[in-house]
């Protein structure tokens, strides 16, 4: 009933547990959407609402503990979780700590996330309670677990390979259904549904832009300018499938194409080549950010060219050269290399990039190698 | 170039400046969307990548200091914050600790979210930092902020009002795109392309259920079964228009409806009407919902009958037994009563309004008072 087998989710169980040895973790816990799902399968839109806070207890050994609220016990008891506590939530009285203190009673130090790119998904007042009525010590667990999702199963790898697929055949047909005269959120909005169509389970991220040989800033929401003759149009979408993401981008040329936006257009295109030709493992972040650089003869403008992919739209690893994170088979990443055009306007190109032991498996639909007239 | 004017945002920080005066509170502190959203208009849905935090600090007097990350520069300069500050990120050295230090120099007590559907979006280690690099006192705001966001101003309605609109019009299509046979994903990705075609700025969230005369749980997503003579099937879709959620359900028999489906959806019918009936100013969130129980003879399943609506699909009071917050005009709610059919399963009946000196306002289209059969 959820979207891997259960004993792939065992296995990430167990590899959590062999790096919690070695760590000296005794209990992990987590109170985040993609761990949550990453651990258990569990996997609802219902994260949307702030009201109830969820909780996943890893033991130093044996299986997952979910203290949840009550309204999400029948999703949950269709995983592979067998231990599942539940409180009827909202309660002003408590929202479920007492529940998590019984859960982690025994463990002297709890690892959860605390470090980059961390959020504490439950009131800080409920934390601090925690704290109290809990003898643990709460450490960070960053690495441990950032490391762990940085590694993605065959499974993992097939999940993102779907979407990037759908979210391909998508952009496929932005020829068809975008034209000038457009106003750009209509363009927005016949490519959320052309990738609903294609099959994407959702459209999360939908970001871009459109003017006159390039655009400005790429997270903006669309206006309703419409698109011009000689408008450069950017689309990058964070669509999903079974809660893993794609997240690349296209440019197109509206009408026809000057001379800069091909320029740069072909000048990241080249950068991306040659961070394809080096992705191998072994190979540090840091060097792959000055592999594109040099391509680029430039750094970025938004502060890496690229950064891990999977359960989110963006997690762990940047390719950037303060990130010294060597790349190993089973990385998803993606290659995000930017120019400035000048006059404040820019060019981004993205590809994403499973790593394997030799060349890297491209999981996009390789762009073309000039700039898309349509 | 923001949804709304800047005396719109301005007299939001205006109001809370005043409640900070109040309540001895000398800077408040917000690093989470809905509230960077609420006081400047940044709205972006680059807030799917957990990579970067924002921050916003709103002072006891004067105008409030963004404190962003370097890609955000372009879109905050658009809305009505002038002291805008900024690093260049990701940045393993600091995360833009040491420049929100610097915005807060000078306040004694510094208020945040705490409490209640609060969470903490940047890393538990830098707010550890940022509490050593402060002289600050960091205090619970969360009635503050709460009780703000809970009364709606006039633009706000509308907007709220706007979705709701969309919604109402896209729910109107389902008989002409749902069919018996038809499985309930495929059912769900032609409502959400509906609701987007309808003119909804983004569908973050859309859930329900089908099944022999009612349905089980509300939160799964959707299954591939197809649907069929018999079923009642719901959608609940949260909805948004420039960041406004809408939040209700419609109901609906295929082919034919059982007796007991179609006294369930007329009981519920009925405790919604004697819910506009009843919720006026002064009324307290637990009289309406005992108002909705004693006409349904029974207790919610899922917690409470309603909550807040706004920036966020849930947001604030609990339609609830033990919520005493008392209704006064402008805050918009929905009415969600539910009953248990019997083995398992359930049936939920939504509708949202906004509180005024007189009557409620009907936001959504009033529900149809008999199960249509589709």
């Amino acid at each position: 009933m959820t979207d891997f087998t259960a004993a792939e989710y065992q296995a990430r169980v167990a590899k959590a547990q062999r790096k919690m040895s070695e760590t000296g973790v005794d209990a992990l816990l987590f109170c985040t959407e993609p761990e949550m799902q990453y651990f258990t399968g569990f996997r609802t839109l219902f994260w949307q609402s702030p009201t109830r806070p969820w909780f996943l207890v890893i033991p130093g050994s044996g299986e997952p503990v979910a203290v949840i609220p009550e309204i999400g016990a029948a999703l949950m008891a269709k995983t592979w979780i067998s231990d599942i506590r539940t409180w009827s939530s909202p309660d002003p009285k408590g929202q479920g700590i007492s529940l998590l203190a019984a859960a982690l009673e025994g463990a002297g130090r709890v690892g959860m996330p605390m470090g980059p790119e961390s959020a504490l998904r439950m009131p800080l007042v409920d934390f601090q309670t925690l704290q109290r009525l809990s003898k643990a010590e709460f450490v960070d667990a960053t690495p441990l677990i950032r490391d762990l999702r940085a590694i993605k199963s065959a499974a993992e790898v097939n999940a993102i390979g779907r979407i990037e697929g759908i979210a391909s055949a998508a952009f496929a047909r932005v020829p068809e259904i975008v034209f000038c005269g457009q106003p750009l959120d209509q363009v927005f909005v016949e490519f959320k549904i052309a990738l609903l169509k294609a099959g994407a389970g959702d459209v999360p991220y939908l970001v871009g832009g459109a003017g006159p040989g390039g655009y400005g800033d790429v997270i903006s929401p669309p206006d309703a300018r419409p698109l011009q003759d000689g408008d450069v149009l950017m689309m990058d979408t964070g669509s999903t499938k079974q809660g893993y993401f794609c997240d690349f981008d296209r440019n197109f040329a509206v009408g026809r194409a000057d001379d800069a936006a091909q320029s740069a257009y072909v000048r990241l295109w080249n950068a991306t080549e040659s961070a394809l030709l080096a992705a191998r493992p072994g190979v540090t972040c840091a060097e792959l950010y000055r592999i594109m650089a040099k391509s680029l003869d430039g750094g970025s403008a938004i502060g890496r060219f690229g950064h891990g992919l999977g359960l989110q739209l963006t997690e762990g690893l940047s390719i950037a050269a303060f990130d010294t994170t060597v790349l190993r088979a089973g990385m998803v990443i993606t290659l995000e290399p930017s120019v400035e055009i000048g006059d404040g306007k820019m060019m981004v190109h993205e590809e994403n990039i499973a790593i394997t032991d030799g060349a890297p498996l491209l999981l996009s639909e390789r762009a073309a190698p000039e700039l898309p007239v349509i």
